[in-house]
């Protein structure tokens, strides 16, 4: 079994290179910047992983990896066209450097390109796997859109918020360890619970990320801790703080969220601190860990193959504060 | 064999109701919108036509002509988006009334819809079609990025604008000549002879849109005649008046060019004319009607039962001024 480290390095040999034509040299320069400003590869290593749980990593295997992440940086260069974001991994976004339409057409054909990788892979399962990659491309879709409804209204409940962020965040990361899964020749029942794995380790995943934001130490997050609490953007926390605050407490929140007051990060702060909301958001990412380790424990494979694909789970949500 | 008419009626009756989810609503009312507002369908017809030709029209042609229809509406959205157009059809465009960031999306998902009509084909040539689609998709995705080059230079050659315009509007009807071919069974040779029919109807279609945005009757071309010109685009007219015309005309070209006096379209068309560019065009798109036709003749099948094809051949192309 190869190392997270391993895999990676091997990935990147093969996708460092260009991987779109030199002509239109605009739309594709476009769309191969964005890949060259990296990022950590977990989806496509993700399905080399899954693959290799089951089999020898196979060809097919990397294709889809490439699949995979040509989708992932499309779906980035479109949100942050939609999120106007200036800035991705400290760079200029695709649109900031090359203009809104290139960004939006470059994305476009990367779309394109990842079934293109798609549809080199063996017959016996094409149909299977462009079926999971599309459903998959469209619930990520979907994620967007409510994402963007969930910003117009003023409050959103614990379940609708859960249905957006796994849609937007963690149907990918699950599909990528079934895709693996399925050209390993996994059984239908083992697929599916490397699907389930996939997916609580990306909602585990997200409860970290909306903790570290409100919570996380500022030198080592990397990025401005309060961020979401000064956009008023709809997070576990919050929701949560909501559902158990009392009345005063609610008031309070409102009455901030309303505002942009200097002290605004501070005070929501303390007020998720009485309600406990650091301690129910740390308990509720360990249970949808744990949940993530029960299907991968539930594959009847040898416990050893499964080192890694632990490893890769810790590495994921052992992000300090 | 069955006309144009009766087979879009065919194909509305199941395509007219709604082809996406219920929700997000946002997302799917916005793909939905552009879809009731309508067009000829020209493109999923020729797929049904293309098919007839050499056999029973097949479940698989229709899901392609969904498939192919949802595409070209994608690049519609995202088009309107990149030349915020306001209007289309004599309707509002779809970001302008879903907004910039849901119209993208509901592009994007729409291309990702189409897939998922093709992976529905038999396994015979699910390979072959997602192929020859993907490659189709990609280039209409690099002739859309050319004409935003184009627009950004002073001059084009005729050759450049060719392959720019081929790409960004003829190579689709091409595909659906080709896919309907393919699914009902033609031999390649065949299968190359119908991409050739549609890819030379394509481009004699683009040089009669032009001509008409030139010379045709305002009554009848239901747009302002001379937009092209007040826009400064470059069509095959212009760039073909600039190659014959002399230096005292060229250097009013490029004067008109680079004014906006009230009389520009009257002048331009002063030059045209005295360039003949309105002969030239027409035989020009007469050659590209020829080629077309050369290339049904040429197909082996009964010429009765090329009819309907050849019908739609001249449908397509003859507009009057």
């Amino acid at each position: 079994m190869h190392s997270f480290l391993e895999l990676s390095q091997q990935f990147e040999k093969d996708f460092s290179p260009r991987q779109f034509p030199e002509s239109p040299a605009n739309l594709y320069d476009a769309a191969q910047y964005i890949l060259g400003i990296g990022g950590k590869r977990v989806r496509p290593i993700a399905v080399l992983m899954a693959n290799e749980l089951f089999a020898p990593i196979a060809e097919d295997a990397l294709h889809v990896a490439k699949a995979i992440e040509l989708f992932h940086n499309f779906s980035l260069i479109h949100d942050d066209i939609m999120d106007e974001a200036p800035i991705r991994r400290g760079m200029p976004t695709v649109h900031t450097k090359y203009g809104q339409s290139t960004a939006l057409l470059s994305g476009d054909v990367m779309l394109v390109v990842a079934y293109e990788h798609l549809n080199k892979i063996n017959e016996s399962y094409l149909r299977e796997v462009f079926a999971l990659f599309s459903k998959t491309a469209r619930e990520v879709c979907e994620g967007q859109q409510l994402d963007m409804d969930y910003e117009k209204i003023a409050t959103v409940d614990f379940d609708a918020y859960m249905h957006m962020i796994t849609l937007k965040t963690s149907v990918l990361l699950a599909a990528c360890m079934q895709l693996g899964a399925l050209i390993g020749g996994a059984s239908l029942a083992n697929q599916e619970q490397m699907y389930a794995f996939g997916k609580n380790i990306g909602i585990a995943f997200q409860i970290q990320d909306d903790y570290l934001d409100a919570f996380g130490n500022p030198e080592k997050f990397g990025k401005q801790v309060g961020g979401d609490i000064i956009a008023n953007k709809k997070t576990f926390l919050l929701i949560h703080a909501l559902n158990v605050a009392n009345d005063e407490q609610k008031l309070a929140l409102h009455t901030l969220i309303n505002n942009q007051d200097a002290d605004k990060v501070e005070k929501v702060l303390e007020i998720y601190k009485a309600c406990k909301v650091d301690e129910w958001s740390e308990v509720l990412k360990e249970q949808y860990l744990q949940k993530a380790m029960a299907s991968l424990e539930a594959i009847n494979v040898l416990s050893a193959r499964k080192t890694e694909l632990e490893k890769l789970a810790r590495f994921l949500l052992d992000r300090e504060a």
